[in-house]
């Protein structure tokens, strides 16, 4: 029986962050109907609910049920119960989130840095100063800490905690968890940014473990994700998803990593700038964008090349990954409703008749909050897989 | 008591097929051997063993173990106790065979169709008397049927047993496993022909449900499949690795299916052979390949930018899936070691850093067997997911 246990153990685990789920997005909701809408037995639904309770993560609260009007125990999530720290560290900023069990944030901070400071060991620093601030002007009360989650640019070893490459951030093998294991005394867990962004923003949107969302990033890279079920797909390496430097064209530009033809050469705002500043003085990706407003038929050309780029890339990550959603992200995507619109009629010209129509395309929800709220994630699913005793 | 039970079966279910494997791949066995390997208890372990000796899948074997000297209860398995019939169909070709629990053909047959045959009516006559003359000519004695699996190029519900989409057969939304039943009264499930070629690959080479492989086929057409841990990744409506129109150009050339620049029109063997009789009638692969090998530079240029896209494509899927094994497929490269050296050179100067040294790229070991092996394969993963009493 002492052996069962650990079966029973890893049945659970997979169950636990499922019914956790269901009761956030569907409370207050009854025993029956969880296991009902799970696909769970009622046994091993009522099981978890028992675990969920006794670790202060569920309650009941006794009310009439809305369908039948008969008196039923429902379940409630206090949301407050617990706290995740998100962390978002980019190339010239690091933003600390406070983020409840509902996926909200409850307080933030954040500050730039200079190059200078960029290395591990100074942003380490930075972090747990934002930490700090954090909790000291924001006192958790009742609430319990459980972690904290890092999001970051490039490959990332989560199993080590460590930044194995990182072009944005120039690092390599860098032991960030380490770093600020040290500083804050809390575990820490950390992954490639997009990876959270899309479990963040998968987890906005659904209930349950089907459902397989895709995200792709264009802005100062490029990258996607894949979150099969509520779980990141990682591949062998952690490295899945890396589209930046996958080949668009084998004679095409050259890319910064020495390849020729990567497909960040094609669409991010720093290609499409330096094109850009061939013809006249541009700043930023706004202004590009107001001459071609202003009827610049160069300015439309860069933008309009990139948008078939953009559209090309979806269409690939469609046909590889057959996902039901795609998450379309990225800073001038997601400020300008026109671009998105400009990506979508191309996008539409290039799908396979037999891909039409079997996925969705939709904007980040979360925007610049998805990292923080995404790392949180993160820690709440690896605490569940621990063990249900969450806090620390 | 008896709803805990749900949830053991479901356990059970999932480490089936890895116990089986194990057994399969390391016989004799112990089981304690067998836990150790599977990072499962000993009691669930037990449990599966005494479920497939149940069945008849398993048998015990009273021996001495290897290592300590001290006698043992050993597990082996009676390779030939269940059959399952494999069935390949391609454009004008039906090939069948019977295939053991140890993924053998122990006996096939095919037969060559002319395209007014080539209706899903017909083929099913064709495949069902196939199953017959075989059967005929092999009586099964003591083994027994499981059930019958197809693979076919195209898209496949698998769930309904219809083809989609199959633009090599000429067939759109034909309910092939139905017919197929009509004929064979056995159950009958189908696939797509990369997806069950890349399960019946991955299984023949590893032992475990741990690993990430992908399969890229380069040929009459071209596509890709992905086994996670020897399950097939399937996506939302099983389209996933439907690469053949991923987009390389979107000025490129017209392919069939209306879109421009679609990477089946850069790397087929039909695109070669139309560029290649712009210059002289070639009629077909191997006779391109004589005349590079004479010194004909044109026919050179047309290999060396095929395996440049080639080296292309399969850079691109280790980006999206970042598996540890890439199996490459196709008739023209696995009859030619030095198309296959071609590939692997290009493809080195193609690899992002980071990537690597974290993949090996293989030829198919079991080549035009494949796709019946695989097929026959699906039909045992079904039955074990279905519960295991798999005679019919």
């Amino acid at each position: 029986m002492l052996l069962e246990k650990h079966d029973r153990e890893l049945m659970k685990k997979n169950n636990r962050m499922l019914v956790f789920d269901m009761i956030l997005k569907c409370r207050p909701i009854s025993r029956a109907e969880i296991a009902k809408k799970t696909g769970m037995s009622a046994a091993s639904a009522g099981r978890i609910v028992a675990d969920l309770i006794e670790f202060g993560l569920v309650k009941e609260t006794e009310q009439y049920s809305s369908g039948v009007g008969r008196k039923a125990t429902m379940l409630d999530i206090d949301v407050d119960a617990f706290i995740a720290i998100g962390i978002h560290v980019d190339r010239n900023v690091v933003k600390v989130g406070l983020v409840n069990l509902d996926g909200q944030i409850i307080a933030e901070e954040k500050r730039h840095m200079r190059k200078e400071e960029s290395g591990p060991s100074a942003v380490a620093d930075h972090a747990a100063d934002l930490v700090r601030r954090l909790l000291a002007r924001h006192p958790l009360g009742s609430s319990k800490l459980i972690g904290v989650g890092v999001g970051l640019p490039g490959i990332m070893n989560t199993a080590e905690g460590t930044v194995v490459f990182s072009a944005q951030l120039e690092w390599r093998n860098a032991r960030f968890a380490k770093e600020l294991e040290a500083r804050l005394h809390l575990p820490v867990v950390l992954d490639n940014d997009l990876k959270v962004k899309a479990l963040a923003e998968s987890a906005a949107r659904s209930i349950g473990t089907e459902g397989t969302t895709a995200l792709v990033s264009i802005g100062s890279g490029v990258g996607s994700a894949l979150i099969i079920g509520q779980q990141i797909y990682r591949g062998a390496n952690n490295f899945a998803g890396e589209i930046g430097h996958s080949t668009v064209d084998p004679n095409g530009r050259l890319c910064e990593c020495g390849k020729r033809g990567c497909l960040q050469t094609y669409i991010t705002d720093l290609a499409m700038l330096q094109e850009a500043n061939q013809v006249k003085p541009v700043s930023d990706m706004n202004e590009l964008l107001e001459m071609m407003r202003s009827g610049e038929h160069w300015a439309r050309n860069i933008i309009e090349r990139a948008c078939t780029y953009a559209a090309v890339t979806i269409n690939n990550v469609v046909c590889v990954y057959n996902p039901d959603t795609i998450i379309l992200t990225g800073e001038f995507i997601e400020d300008h409703a026109g671009i998105f619109e400009m990506i979508q009629q191309k996008l539409a010209e290039l799908v396979w008749g037999p891909f039409g129509g079997t996925f969705q395309v939709v904007r980040s929800q979360l925007r610049d909050k998805s990292v923080m709220i995404g790392a949180a994630r993160l820690v709440l699913q690896q605490r569940f897989d621990q063990g249900l005793d969450i806090s620390i």
